[in-house]
């Protein structure tokens, strides 16, 4: 652990120790992994990837369209741009992403559940982007507003969620061009932990930056972040205007931004794992460059989305080999490159919350978690791809983030943990049930799931033979029925309330 | 890589070649690893929990009891014995477990499915001793020895399953007295995958013996492996006579043991994962000591399986965090040790194949997978704590399992990989989807799963909406009907049958 490490832990501590805790366990604003990384890649098998990146930085370049400034500011840092090709010396790309902090802080509204994003911490947030929603009795149907809302309160109330995220559905019953202040003043309202902006339109992220001003004022923000943007690259190794200005707006203003390359391996990148990922690596550094340029000491986390292919139909598969392994070896890369990594999550090409959803769920996220993926978006929720954000998968992913939490915590090996107590007083062939060492530390000792069922069978049958999916229904419906909304002062309240309304009334409805 | 690692490699490689390939990909008689593996414990860590499982051995010891002769061999060896108590010497324990073999061949009766067991190889084994079978349409019901052999013919037929195991079910409309001599006769001549044989009493272990010395021959017997036995210590620190027998019997005849202490963290050792591993850990160096001194240089492997408990009722739990990081911890223990390791599964507490049932599964075997076990029994078809075999969960593990093997071949390199070519034909925004590397490499790019879905939804529901479950049950009842026996040798199964006729009309009908 270098100093730096310790320090931010300790920090972390101090702001743990200040939280309110959510109902469930295990609830700290974030994780604090003690466990060791892992390290899949030889020496030589990472530095040959990392030539790969090199070469394509230079010798590809990537390109840069529809965005003049974004041009001009590469220009100015000396770099050859041919039309909206930027060849850039790989040596200059990796200074500048050398100028972006290693780790940062995103502030949440309420202190206690600021998260830090970096190094040995790590931060789950749910899914994103789903344009439709599936719970078990309303069946598949397209987010609304109401279904918006209501994942946002559920995320707030999971304990093992650290971060809102932003898009948990789209709500499709608001015109595109609005929608985006309606979810900003949901997150700000109706939930405390720290969340995204939009970043579909350069006014749109103003409009984020604008609000989250609000709730935080113009002090805090020139010093902190305290939103950022979420944007794909278009791979492969184009950058468009959606993401060089959500980089320009969101930097330009200090704040953070997590670029991601999503490649599905044969169409998006090469058909080979080590291609695809090379190429992810060379966007997202290349983005990380710029947003160094827009903003030296931006906060910027390197994103990485990979996804295999069903050989039958082309179709995108999730939670196999490919994209695990990727999970990994990404680690293993952007802890040598000094970022925060975003990667992975609990992925499914499934319909519904069945076996086959938790199967390459659990794979995909494990994955994603002994990787040491600093941010998670897509955590819980994840159905069909990411077309869909389900109401038990939320509940239930979240559910095994908690026992990744625990996980991450490694082995305790104290003395009390080795409990040489405890031979006193049990015989070979007895039983450690009721000893002292037990009794005085069986509280804290296993993780205690919400959703698994450990019932016998006859019991179980007289509960009802409930599956996961019927038994997490009744959690989120019974989570809803006692939400509370965490307080905030009703003049910011106010404030945000108008600017939304004055932002609606001067904004056209738009479905785009 | 050591040497002999390399050497071994290159053996397991000739024996793949000559493999018939099962229906199915991949196809491989087992796995060899070539991920590096991951080690979580610090080196003082690593000290401390050895210096534990010391402590156990010596000062409080282990019973050896109602097997005199165990008792024998210990004081012959000048072991500290008093009455049934054995505190040896932790160095002699230890100077005695490195005498067995760091890796060895279990023979299968068709050479190309024998397994190596030990070192960076993996071998993957179904669920052992449920008494209860379920199925979609079936439900659940007490194994029969109609189940028993279609879980055989099954398992023999999934290529990701390299080891037929034994009791896949308990075959209980048989008496007690005879069922391991059908098991044995249907292993034998329905499968060609090694397995393993009874233990519950010396005259079945030597029963199973017996019948593998007609399979091999007494040759081929006295110079190899043929046939293991698995038997579970009496945790905390007993070996009962059923555990010390199985050692002489098999050990004896120069065959392998896997000795697996179960330990339910809190009952059967203390309620700390850390003291729970060093229990288990100290109680299978003893046996394997003691199998030393019955044979220098058998076969053994070291076992290792925790579970963990919920506080409402007690239950063991499967797929929780304290079990999953066992795993990770075990792993790197039993490499310094320098002995084959058993541990993990796809563990659950789920009555079905639901949601549950995979994610306990998956975070379970994973780990097993990373942690480099290698064997892993109860690595597909496992449910309700190991109460009862699910026909469906044995063929979605099975799927899993063949992406594990993909992945643990670990990230291609080579300059093919690399696909510097491909960028010669693709633009920054195009698509490899039809470029020369795309073409040429797209066959083996991705791990083709054949349970799960990646329709889309409308795709999906016109296919009849089937969940991988629906699907599961489909998959195995169109395997059974395509189940073709291995080829035999007529007059080695009319020896194997003669051989069990005799036998059971000797042996009385007992029901324990």
């Amino acid at each position: 652990m270098t100093t730096q490490q310790r320090r931010t832990r300790r920090r972390g501590a101090r702001g743990a120790s200040g939280a309110e805790k959510p109902a469930g366990s295990p609830a700290s604003p974030y994780i604090e992994r003690k466990l060791p990384f892992y390290s899949p890649l030889a020496e030589e098998d990472l530095v040959k990837l990392e030539a790969q990146v090199d070469w394509l930085l230079e010798n590809i370049g990537i390109e840069y369209r529809d965005d003049p400034e974004a041009l001009e500011i590469w220009k100015r840092a000396g770099v050859d741009v041919q039309g909206t090709r930027v060849k850039a010396d790989a040596q200059l790309i990796r200074a500048l992403c050398a100028k972006a902090p290693r780790k940062f802080t995103q502030l949440a509204r309420n202190p206690a559940r600021s998260v830090e994003i970096g190094g040995t911490s790590q931060v789950f947030a749910p899914v994103y982007g789903a344009p439709f929603v599936r719970d078990l009795e309303g069946g598949r149907r397209y987010g609304d507003l109401e279904s918006f809302e209501k994942l946002v309160k559920l995320t707030y109330m999971l304990p093992s969620l650290h971060h809102g995220g932003f898009v948990t559905t789209e709500p499709c019953d608001i015109p595109v061009s609005k929608r985006h202040l309606d979810m900003l003043f949901i997150h700000m309202t109706a939930s405390d932990k720290p969340h995204l902006g939009a970043i579909t339109e350069m006014s749109r992220a103003e409009d984020s930056l604008d609000m989250a001003e609000i709730v935080f004022g113009r002090e805090v923000m020139d010093e902190n972040c305290v939103i950022m943007g979420n944007v794909n690259t278009n791979s492969p190794l184009l950058v468009d205007k959606v993401a060089s200005e959500a980089i320009r707006a969101y930097c330009g203003r200090g704040q953070g931004v997590i670029v991601v390359p999503f490649i599905l391996s044969g169409a998006m990148g090469p058909v080979s794992t080590a291609a695809s990922i090379a190429q992810a690596l060379a966007e997202a550094m290349s983005c990380c460059a710029f947003a160094q340029l827009v903003r030296p000491g931006a906060p910027f986390v390197l994103g990485n989305f990979l996804s295999s292919m069903s050989l039958k139909s082309g179709a995108p598969t999730f939670g196999m080999p490919e994209p695990v392994l990727s999970n990994y070896v990404v680690g293993q890369m952007a802890r040598r490159l000094g970022l925060p990594l975003r990667c992975g999550g609990s992925l499914t090409a499934s319909k519904t919350a069945d076996a086959q959803a938790a199967y390459e769920s659990a794979d995909s996220m494990h994955s994603t978690m002994m990787a040491g993926a600093n941010f998670v978006l897509h955590s819980a929720g994840w159905l069909e791809g990411g077309l869909a954000t389900g109401f038990e998968k939320l509940v239930m992913d979240a559910d095994r983030l908690g026992s990744y939490q625990k996980l991450l915590n490694g082995l305790d090996v104290s003395d009390n943990a080795m409990a040489r107590d405890a031979y006193a007083e049990v015989e070979p062939g007895g039983h450690f049930l009721g000893c002292g060492n037990t009794m005085a530390n069986y509280k804290t000792a296993f993780y205690e799931s919400a959703l698994s069922d450990s019932e016998n069978v006859e019991q179980w049958e007289e509960h009802g033979s409930k599956d996961m999916e019927r038994r997490a229904y009744e959690r989120w419906n019974a989570m809803l029925d006692s939400y509370q909304a965490p307080p905030m002062e009703q003049s910011k309240r106010d404030e945000l309330k108008a600017y939304v309304d004055r932002r609606k009334s001067d904004l056209p409805d738009a479905w785009y």
